[in-house]
């Protein structure tokens, strides 16, 4: 179903646009455009990780193309907190103007910059924490403390001539969080008050009914399987995770071990956190991982990554003995994590293997160790009604999450001719409490691919698509330019299937022989030729072998 | 982690062998071998769907190599149910040897038969029923009803001087099914009495604490689903799951619907299911698919398959708008099935689709309608219990369904070194009322590809997979036989990347240059000038593109 692309008209003075070029009918490279009187305001910018149909795909980048032009015309891009998804495309926007400013908490900006530095750019930062007012060229903006499984995360209040935008970000409603720092509900309150025009709302969990538990809530079941853990315990979750690594190190405390961080990203990220402050060290309990094997094997704890089942990853390696720690009976593993939809088969290959070396592998299917970062169905009905938005624009999610959010927006009373539901790229105009679709932008998606970034393209894909479900067959024949004749070949080889080549000496006769005729008709161009091997042996292999494997054919003049 | 393979000793007389060829470590391909004085029993005959790591592949196999050179001793082929992981492979099994014969109840039968039939076999087959005993070879066998997701489901004793053994098949302790068809708890009792010395059970659901529902609760739900939808309703399932049809019959009938059944399997099994009455049509409800476009919207009910995503089913041939019935606002869409590991993405793309045509997706995500058929671990512990069973060998599930229901054993009082965790060919004997470890057989994958069995190795797999994430490079050169001059080329094309082959004008002088270089030392093997083709290009696009594409070099003599 191919979305109907269309131009907006001209902007309006007075009015605003909203574009998001992604996060909308995916979960993941959340970006959304603001533009009023000719400026551009820019809030999140991450990627997407690809999918089984994405081969070889590293990352998918939201599509720049609407703004590329413009990038003299961008005076902010805010970023809502420190996840991939929402901070993960920054470097490929700053290599095409590195001073773009960059907004947002503590925490988030410490993140994003040492991405960038991997990247060798040092960005230009605006520091902002809850409370914090800042005009950013035609742009006032507010932001506001949210709740999210990384810490410091900020929604933003836009306020421009047009009207009153709330963007979330990523936002759950924890009432008990670690760091006591609620979602601002008081906050919201007086933004309703004064009158919200358009909603920009995090859709992820809109389809799980009731609340989100507390992350409070896994601590004790942390604290119970380590004080029951007979050797060593290996716990993997997300990187940024402050405070579930926090409730780690905690548990540890409790039961006199220590805590070794493995994984770059994990020690990157945590001395990060400690250094600011949002992750608490109790005395003594973390250690270098390479002292941690002088610790006796009931003293200690890992903190890994790997959660997801990524091959390289530490817990992966470890499950297929692969990593200096190699888990054994007694071991305890503990995947304190969401099970992200797609990466089941990975997950539970590693959960598999750790269980075929003896290891008691503890996970969100049997024990309560991971809550989730959004808000659920009764959160966002919270939301609406404290707000009472005049339009809604629900944001990060696929179509299902994006159309749950907007019936929950409905079940509070917004109409449902305010509640926008759009992909990628739909242009919104915000002007007098009237929020309308004025057009869909054409978005494509980007793939990073090693160091190529939109190089693959999406008929490369298919191609691999092709060649990983029926491999290929080249044939190649060496031909008399002037004669036509056949001096070489055909040569036949395929991969993917077949390796035992004799199958194929039933069709070179074919091949040699439609050359032939096509020579005595005087066919001399050499991609003519090539056609004709092409449809021979693509005939022929259908046929005999019931395979339609991908056909390079080659006609060489020799 | 290889397993390592040792052969078993010489069968002793008087004790009885069980290998399972499939189905251990695995959600599929269940087989199991039972050998008694030279006469082989084979229970179950199924096969495995692949995953995302094996492009191309239609069906996984159970290795029959342990049994293909034995087809004359084997008695009997058992098939506990009609479910495609258990009799799914009788058809290639019964290519090689027609005339084994197949037991089994009449639906699975009349299934099995079906399918043959699609392959030109017409089988030997002995019906049985709960209660029933029968001779086969030196195997006394009695079949005990089981109560699982299909009907007519059973387990089986099998008696030998050498013990009794217990095999369950899939099964679950719903108490109050559908058609009053239990588990027969007291046929488990009376064999617990008699002494069960080695217990083959169903490892699913083991990680699962507690009970499976019963199947009865999710009438009311889709009784109401049906009755509050405006338009259309399209019922996805397994076309196998009689009571799930009947449950959607029924409550079609409820609300004054007619149900229209679509696709080939789902039509096949409710005619045989009907035929032989384990589907009660209520009368006038069905409907043929080409009349229900004559009934009026709010009329009709579509029961079709597709629940998994299956990208050639009906409904996803619906959410892609490829399919005459094109779903849109007011219709609702019940997915009434399980989601099976690793087809999350596919479902969820199904879903997002149908969501995008404005249907209303109720799917067990977002109400209850679906139930499992596997016993939880509540349920096993009953068995346990009431068997009491001298030996343990979980089968059916994946090493930590294995494990768990291992330690679901354990807890009920028998001895860890009676519980056996096991591989696909493990070779047990079982004597004195004691089960023994004493091999390891050799067990690969089977794949299915098209119309090829066996053919594609994992040496293709991981081709494809190279072909998938990286592409690949071919590289022809043609060079004089008697100087080793490059008389054309060097030709290179490239697919699945750089579609633009001018990046490869780069390494052309380098290639033509390595070759001259091989000529002047003397060197005119075409073999060895490919791999000198294939280490040149090989490092320049590793260093230059930053890729590991399968590279093909190919140099012809003229």
């Amino acid at each position: 179903m191919p979305t109907t692309v269309y131009d907006p008209p001209a902007l309006a003075p007075g009015t605003l646009r909203v574009y998001p070029l992604g996060g909308l009918g995916e979960v993941g490279r959340n970006m959304t455009v603001f533009e009023y009187e000719g400026k551009l305001l820019i809030v999140d910018c991450g990627v997407l990780f690809p999918e089984e149909h994405q081969p070889g795909v590293d990352l998918i980048l939201p599509d720049f193309s609407p703004i590329k032009h413009r990038l003299d015309d961008i005076v902010g891009i805010v970023l809502t907190h420190g996840h991939e998804d929402h901070i993960g495309a920054v470097p490929y926007l700053l290599k095409r103007k590195g001073d773009l400013p960059l907004i947002g908490s503590g925490l988030t900006l410490a993140l994003i910059e040492a991405k960038l530095k991997e990247h060798r750019i040092k960005p230009y930062t605006l520091t902002v924490k809850e409370g914090q007012r800042e005009q950013v060229g035609p742009f006032d903006l507010e932001f506001i403390a949210v709740n999210h499984s990384i810490p410091d995360a900020l929604a933003v209040a836009i306020r421009t001539p047009a009207g009153l935008v709330l963007a979330t970000g990523d936002f759950k409603m924890d009432q008990l969080p670690l760091d006591g720092r609620i979602t601002d509900l008081r906050a919201f309150a007086r933004l309703g008050e004064e009158g919200v025009d358009l909603f920009l709302v995090d859709s992820t969990n809109a389809e799980v009914p009731g609340f989100t538990p507390t992350e409070r809530s896994i601590g004790p079941v942390l604290d119970q399987v380590i004080a029951k853990a007979p050797r060593r315990v290996i716990v993997a979750s997300f990187s940024s995770h402050v405070h579930r690594v926090q409730q780690v190190l905690d548990a540890a405390a409790a039961n006199g071990r220590r805590v070794a961080l493995m994984g770059r990203s994990m020690v990157r990220n945590m001395t990060i956190a400690e250094q600011l402050g949002y992750l608490k060290v109790p005395d003594g309990v973390l250690v270098d991982y390479k002292k941690a094997r002088d610790i006796p094997d009931d003293k200690i704890v890992y903190m890994s990554t790997g959660s997801q089942g990524e091959p390289m990853a530490v817990l992966s390696r470890m499950a297929n003995l692969d990593h200096e720690i190699e888990p054994g009976p007694g071991d305890t593993v503990i995947l304190a994590s969401s099970l992200i939809p797609g990466n089941e088969n990975a997950v539970y290959r590693v959960i598999d293997g750790l269980t075929k070396l003896g290891a008691n592998v503890v996970h969100k299917g049997n024990a309560k160790v991971h809550v989730s970062g959004h808000a659920a169905a009764g959160e966002l009905l919270y939301c609406y009604n404290i707000l009472q938005p005049k339009n809604v624009l629900p944001i990060h999610g696929e179509y299902r999450h994006l159309t749950a959010n907007a019936k929950l927006a409905q079940e509070t009373g917004i109409p449902a001719e305010r509640t926008i539901l759009g992909e990628n790229g739909v242009v919104v105009d915000l002007r007098d409490g009237v929020a309308t679709v004025v057009g869909q932008l054409d978005i494509g998606f980007v793939y990073v691919d090693g160091s190529t970034v939109g190089e693959i393209t999406d008929a490369d894909l298919k191609d691999r698509r092709i060649l990983a479900e029926e491999g290929f067959i080249s044939v190649i024949v060496v031909v008399d330019s002037a004669t036509g004749r056949v001096v070489t070949g055909p040569e036949i080889h395929a991969r993917g299937f077949a390796e035992d080549t004799a199958v194929f000496e039933a069709v070179k006769p074919k091949i040699a022989a439609a050359l032939a005729e096509a020579a005595k008709s005087g066919v001399r161009d050499p991609h003519a030729l090539s056609q004709i091997v092409r449809r021979t042996i693509g005939r022929w292999v259908n046929q005999s072998l019931r395979r339609r494997p991908m056909i390079v054919p080659l006609v060489i003049e020799a």
